[in-house]
């Protein structure tokens, strides 16, 4: 079992971020300045093309990271943020590549290529809980939830379909194909984020992917607006989402 | 015009509870014990059979006065909460209780009760709301939401749609069929509660009234479970909209 290495360290606005390596993988962690003992963890998964340090991911970890006091990762996806991309990589973002510029659907390739990113990325996410459990401000006892929509998504549903240690998961914006079985095996709480006018997933496709989780407790987020349209507003209800699951005094500060 | 007379006043946990009439109209004001001058106002409507101090109108009210600040107010819709019953009102809740007793789907006897109750109570609102911006402490000019589910629905669309000084609205749980006309007309910011699993509300039903807002911001919360089930969290959920919406600083205290 790797172990988690830091690899550089820088503070604002209250949040330490911390790059890190576990074994070949790369990722990064947010916690709080003053402090994050056995506080819970919150994984976050980017989406397609972005990287452990996207804008969004930077976003969304300095809001649970001030408003709820967790800590949070990411990891780069394999050939994603500086990861070397195996032939298989380079062939299939190609083919993304010409299709898009063809104004032709790319739904069925990204399917595809998800799904294949996920069957190399699960076994990553499990490592590097471990890896992070290891220490010695995260502890092997605590909550542990997962965030990720788009890519995040293709590859959270499977990891938290065979990943008992997460309890709560953030999901959305992906088409049901290959994710439908594995979303049947999960029933931890959920939050599902699906964008109304969608240009590339169609309604139907995503109200089956939600309607598909086991979840007793599964909630629905569908907004008016197009695929890169998901309202900022999202983010925060994701945190009160966290705040309720991960902790017991369930209310943000913020 | 009638104006809003006190009949009663109580407080509890820094919110004012006032009574009031206008008119023929009974209501309950709630306000922050802190004083309240020119804070945003929320009108919220109940569900069918239940009054202007449910526990689920007190509750919200309670939530929206103490963390937002805000006023809310509440009226019984008519043949509610004590109010006088026509002749009709008795014959349709006959029906509707021999229906019900009978197992069989009551959802057209609601549909067309409803679509006649919300006829008599638009005027109604409309005249509370004028009453209320009277008072000293509200104003003619402050921002105004509504929040009514299920037959606060089937009284809210109507009463929005032709109402301008309404700028943000919490509806869910109704039917379509008479509603989707002057949902279409409607194009503030909207946040829609449905149940997924709703056994008197077909599930294509609740997302084609939630398709028909005309809203740019419009987001619907679908959660799993029955009719009754609605969980307590979008209660939040609303308290989060509406300070998005009806402040300038948008965050609730809590």
């Amino acid at each position: 079992m790797h172990s988690v290495q830091f690899t550089a360290e820088t503070s604002s606005n209250g949040v330490i971020e911390r790059d890190f390596t576990v074994g070949e993988i790369t990722g990064a962690l947010w916690s709080p300045a003053s402090g994050a003992d056995r506080a819970p963890l919150v994984l976050m998964g980017h989406g397609g093309g972005n990287h452990r340090k996207s804008p969004a991911m930077t976003g969304r970890a300095h809001r649970l990271v001030t408003k709820c006091g967790f800590n949070v990762a990411t990891i780069d996806a394999p050939g994603h943020g500086g990861r070397p991309l195996t032939a298989h990589d380079e062939q299939e973002i190609a083919v993304m590549q010409r299709t898009m510029a063809a104004g032709e659907p790319v739904g069925p390739i990204v399917v595809r290529y998800n799904a294949h990113l996920a069957e190399r990325a699960v076994p990553e996410w499990q490592a590097t809980l471990d890896a992070l459990q290891a220490l010695p401000e995260i502890g092997a006892d605590g909550p542990v939830g997962y965030f990720g929509l788009n890519m995040g998504t293709a590859i959270g549903v499977p990891f938290v379909a065979i990943e008992p240690r997460i309890t709560a998961a953030v999901f959305g914006q992906h088409w049901p194909d290959v994710l439908v079985e594995k979303a049947k095996q999960i029933t931890i709480p959920i939050e599902f984020d699906l964008q109304w006018d969608d240009e590339h997933i169609p309604r139907e496709a995503g109200l089956a992917l939600f309607d598909a989780f086991a979840s007793k407790e599964k909630t629905l987020h569908a907004n008016a607006g197009r695929h890169k349209e998901l309202p900022r507003f999202e983010a925060d209800s994701a945190v009160h989402f966290f705040a309720r699951h991960l902790t017991r005094a369930a209310t943000p500060s913020a």
